[in-house]
Parts: C-alpha cells; structure tokens; sequence
C-alpha cells in the first residue's frame, strides 16, 4: 500500500442519491478518479449538483487544496455498468432492498474483474446474505459510511462468511487515505460494532424509564453531558483506563447483576409502534416535536457534525504502537 | 426559585482537595457567598492558590465578567465547622471512607439549622446508606459534579430513601444557576444514570472482545467516530427519534437476543485484576501507555474537556415544553 497512490485507483460508486454523492465527493478529494453509475435513469440529471453541493460544504469547512472543478475533472457518471471495467473497488449503495441490490450485483460483476473489490455500504442486511447473490463472493464486503462521509473518520468494515481477508485489508488501508478511522470486523457481526453496542444503552435505558427510574430527558442530559464530554476523545475503553480498572471492576460485580436482560423489545416500545403503525415517521417518537422544532434539530445536527469533526481532528488518533495488550 | 437571588444564599463546602476547590470556584461565579471547610487542618495553606487557580482555567476560558479578587471577597475559609450556621446548603466532599464521612455529617449538623440541605458528592456509596448517619436525613441528597465542575454542564442529583423531595426540587432549581443541566433520580439508583447505561456497553464490549469479534482498537474508534458525533447534541433517545423509531425496534428484535446478560465480570478482566492485584494503577490497563503516554492523554483531556464544553454551550438544551410524551 505504502507504494500505492489513489490517484492510480478508480474506485465505482453505484447508486448516486444523497449519501452516494457525497461518497464520491470523498473519494474526489483522496485523489481517485471515480466513475459514478446510475442505477435509476432518473439520477444522472440531478447528480452533478448533489456532488457540487457536497464539495461546496468541504471547501467551506476548508478541506480542499484547489478549486472545486479541478476535482470534477476525476470524476465520469453514466448510465452504463460496463464503464465499470477499469475499477479496482466498486460500492453499491442503493436502496435496502434485496432483490434490488442482486441486480445491481449482476450488472457490476459482469462489468468488472473477478478480483475487483464489490463493496455494499449496507447497514441492515448482512453481509453474508449479500454474498449469496454474487458468482464471486470471496471479493465482496461491507463498507458502512458515516453520513455525510466527508464530514467523518467513521468507517466499519466488515467481512461476511465467504470474504477473502486479502481484499478486507487492502480496503482497511486505503481506507486511511480517504481520511478514515475504520473498524475491521473479521467476522459478520449482526449490527457491527457501534449499533450493537448501543442496543445494550438502549435496552437499560428503555427498561430504566419504563420503571420510573429515570426520565428521556434525564438519560439524554446524562449522556450529553457525561459521557459526552469524553466519547469523541477516548472511546470507551480508555475512559476504562482512564478512570482506573479496579473500582470499576468493583461498581461491575455490583451493578452487573441488576442490568436489564430482556431478549424482548420493551412493551412500552412495543405499543408505541403498535399505536403508530399507519402513521409517518413524526407519528412515532419518543419526544414530542413540531414541525419548527423538527428543523431545528436537523440544522443543529448538520452544523454539530462538522464541529464535532473538526475538534476530532484536534486530536489525532493513538498510535499504532500503542496496541492493546490482550 | 425566580425571586431568589444567589448571592442571598451562602453554600457551604467540607473538603478543599482538588474537587472541592473546584466546586468553590463553581459557586463563587454563580454569585454565591462560600463558607469552605477543611476538615484536614494541612488542606487550610494550599486552598487559596487551588481556588485561584480553578478560577485562573476559568478566566482563560471567557467564564468570569469581573476580577478574580473580587469573586474571592464572596469566600471565606476555615477549619471551624460553626462557620457553616449561616449556609442554606453544605455540600460533603471528602473521601470515600464511611466513617470519615459519618465523622463529617456529625460536625455539619451540630453547625446548622434543621432544614439547611446536607449533600455529599459521593458516586461510590448509596445515599440511602450515608443517610443513617444523619440525625435528619430527610434534608439530605447526593450531588454529583463533574470534574472540574466549571467545564462541564453535568450534574446528578440523587436521593436516598429518606430524602424528602422538597430540598432535591430545590437543588434542582438552583442547579441551574450554576449552568449545569442536572439530573434528578427521585429513587436510589445503584450506579446513578450514565454510569448504570455506560457499564451496559461495557458490558457487551468485553464481551465481543473475548469472543474475538472485535479489537479494543476497534471498539474505541467506532465510539470515537460514530457515537462520538452525535453523543454530545442528542443524547441517546433523540438519537433514536432522529434515526427513525420504526427501524431500530426492527433491530432491536434482532439483537436484543444476541446481546451478552452475564451477571458476573467478564473472566478477563477478573483475570487481570488478579494478575495486577498488588500493582498500582499502571499495572492494570487495558492498553499499555509509556509514562510519556500517560501524560499526553492528560493533558488531552484536560484541552478536550474545554473544548467540547464550549462546543456543547452553542447547541443550548432544548425548551422545557417539548416534554416527552412517556
């Protein structure tokens, strides 16, 4: 990899809505030359503008070296997979359905090398499910981008049953040239690492409201305040470190026992979503919004991220060195 | 609450180790006159320069609208208990030793009225259990701050089974005149809001670790990046919210019956904590830090904990009205 410049790596995007524009955006400014296909005729008018808007914000947040059209000069969209043909690593990121993303697959595979990297930016579809669907299953994994993938060093990439680790590590290290921190998940861990981790918050904390114990709003002040005044530095197991192992150990042998352990979605979420089951999304909430209040939100959420991004990159990453013991 | 002015009410501190010089500097810039306490007659000589100090951290980072001198002219230190007649509120901040604490308590309410409200900063002993040492438990109350207490809009209050509600409201109430956005646990919950949720995850993290799923390395990061982005804005239920209800409980069906439910510490890290029993704390780490490692991580956490204040202080909490539905 050390030898290697992106510059001489065409990467394919398939599926050009909002996030697969800004995927391209990404990968524009790590230097690759990008051929962006769309799967639904209908996309190719609107996509140079998605893809202008996403390098406007990144020249705003001051993450390019020269003018936005330079980059443009690296990047061909069409309609037609075959121009696929010179790609080293092709993402799909269409819709979430199966029978969708098998067509999709057909057409890559037919494009491409039997050693191209086909990588899908699923989040709720295994990976091995996926696989099923391609003749060479070996060279397939998962790529899950943050949204917007610019504005983040979020990345896990995971392997289903039948990946090669060859083409995962390769996609590891150049996943660092595009910006990234990513996770590798050898395995195809259902809800990869940060989701599957969090279901364990929010089953406590589902299970501590319904019992009284707590309000929504005392558990988000707790984590916006607390724990969120380390998450984005530490992560969790050098908060661990930092805070001293042994009297952890101690609160664990304590507290362990008394953690909700229901293999059963909360009744109280149960009859929500039983409740609203016709509505729209606004219909189904735990907090109550208005339409302002709404907007709000997402506004406050595009700005945070890149406020958030840019105090992250204040402070570097450990270094490799620093590898854990077990 | 709206007519009283905080300057009418004087707090008392017991304990002037790191902490406590630091709640001072809290409450003398929310306007309070401060008795402070030292119950150790050494801790006397270096208080003044500890507090100056906190206020010092505070002044470069834009808190104070006046001089530091005239801020202290609100304080007043001794180690005579008797000073504290006069306070509406003694918070407790010495060491977590029962019997230091009990010998405290006796001190303080031989001092006070029968309503001044008693609170201890303890996170390591139930309050339920501090209140038997005191002759009227029904006025006292767990606050917990954040360290340091002047960079950071985290605070839970908590009471004990004897604690009568009027006080906790109260603290409550004027809580929020020394900027933070507390918590209020009207029941004895063992391990408080975060910390009970955050060993959820830990929980689940040790045990992907040892299962092989996933590194450290690779946890922390996904935490950093993904967690990390939107922890601070959002808290854990809005997220929910914000990503879409109806998907997550279709996840949460999925995974809950995956998700680890061990009552007892992961074998691990009982593991470890034999190994490294008679060491300090060095010597049981998850990673493994270089002295020089241990500094930078300091010293990054002292930089970062201003910073994400700062940036949490630009996405102010949202209005009382948007009350959850629950």
């Amino acid at each position: 990899m050390e030898n290697i410049k992106t510059g001489d790596i065409t990467v394919g995007i398939v599926g050009l809505g909002l996030m697969g524009c800004g995927f391209i955006a990404t990968l524009l400014m790590a230097e690759h030359n990008v051929i962006a296909i769309a799967p639904i005729p209908g996309d190719i008018a609107p996509a140079p503008e998605r893809i202008n808007n996403h390098l406007k914000l990144c020249e705003g947040a001051g993450l390019l070296d020269r003018p936005i059209e330079s980059y443009l000069l690296q990047l061909e969209i069409s309609e037609d997979y075959a121009q696929l043909a010179t790609c080293s690593l092709v993402v799909e990121c269409v819709i979430e359905i199966p029978g969708i993303k098998k067509s999709v697959y057909e057409k890559i595979e037919n494009a491409v090398t039997k050693e191209t990297v086909i990588a899908s930016n699923t989040s709720a579809i295994p990976i091995s499910e996926l696989q099923k669907y391609l003749a060479h299953p070996e060279r397939f994994i998962g790529i899950h981008w943050a949204e917007p993938s610019y504005f983040s060093r979020f990345m896990e990439i995971t392997c289903g049953n039948h990946s090669d680790m060859q083409y995962a590590d390769w996609v590891y290290e150049l996943a660092h040239r595009w910006g990234k921190e990513p996770t590798l998940l050898r395995k195809d861990l259902r809800g990869f690492i940060t989701n599957r981790l969090m279901y364990a918050v929010y089953r406590e904390g589902l299970s501590l409201v319904e019992k009284g114990e707590a309000t929504l709003e005392d558990v988000d002040k707790a984590f916006r305040y607390d724990a969120g005044s380390w998450m984005t530095l530490m992560g969790i197991f050098r908060r661990m470190d930092y805070i001293g192992l042994k009297d952890q150990l101690e609160m664990f042998k304590t507290i362990f026992p008394e953690l909700c352990n229901d293999d059963k979605v909360s009744p109280l979420m149960q009859e929500m979503a039983d409740t609203g089951a016709e509505g729209n999304r606004d219909s189904f909430r735990l907090y109550s919004y208005s339409e302002d209040e709404v907007r709000q939100w997402e506004e406050a959420f595009d700005l945070f991220n890149v406020d958030i991004f840019q105090l992250a990159a204040m402070y570097p990453s450990p270094r490799e060195k620093n590898a854990h013991k077990i």
